[in-house]
């Protein structure tokens, strides 16, 4: 069985280069195509303040994927984790999933800041973002996860 | 252009009526397939009390999508909003993405507690949640969103 997915737009960011860290410091927009989306399917998003961005990790070559477990940006520190215990891009789907800060909406082009995906990444989805779709109960997550985050949105 | 995905397991799970509300009642679980994923895929999940699941809206037929905006579940008295300023599940490329409480983990099969998917729904993506991962800055939202939510993990 396969789903077959068509970008709704790509991103247009700052960062060009593939590098893993201080995203915070990144702005991007994200224009819609207008010869598939009416002129009102971003209507009303100026009223949240954050976006989960759903994007494609395109620059992952298939050959790449991981289906098993391996260490964390490689780094031997930290301790082998699966593919799904960790957010890496390597991973089957190559689907990425960001809640960024809106900045402004115009007609179907948002600009956002802080999202962690390169100049010319596929988008797959825009949602808004609700409190109520943060999680239910206390968050718990290992060490390793927290040092690796440090430096992730601003060093 | 086209991003073709293969579902890397599906739900099973208590809810098998599409029905909006009381998603927090539902106990779930996901298997992936063990001819395509190493047995260690999972490996370290545990230590995460929360799971992001990315997943597919198979039951919304394509002629349902919608590109444009309309009133949130049909409700008139919430604004006419554009589909990518709502979660709704009739929306291009038919994404949900959904954080779940982690229950348990066996070998690779998974059971979290609610999780908005019906029993079927095929999973695109498990990823561990990261305290990082929240949004940065205050959160704001209008409130005919959260009127929205007001039962929808619980009533």
């Amino acid at each position: 069985m396969e789903i077959v997915c068509k970008p709704i737009g790509h991103v247009s960011s700052s960062r060009r280069e593939l590098r893993d860290d201080d995203w915070d410091r990144e702005s991007s927009t994200i224009a819609l195509d207008a010869g598939v989306f009416s002129s009102d399917a971003l209507l009303g998003l100026e009223d949240f303040s954050h976006v989960e961005i759903l994007f494609h990790f395109d620059r992952v070559p298939t050959d790449a994927i991981t289906t098993a477990a391996r260490h964390p940006r490689g780094n031997k520190d930290w301790p082998k984790s699966g593919i799904f215990a960790q957010r890496g891009k390597n991973r089957p789907n190559r689907i990425g999933s960001t809640v960024a800060r809106l900045v402004a909406v115009d007609g179907l082009t948002l600009e956002v800041r802080g999202l962690d995906a390169v100049d010319g990444t596929p988008v797959l989805d825009i949602k808004p973002y609700m409190l109520e779709f943060a999680p239910r109960g206390a968050v718990r997550q290992p060490q390793w996860a927290t040092e690796l985050m440090q430096g992730y949105w601003s060093s």
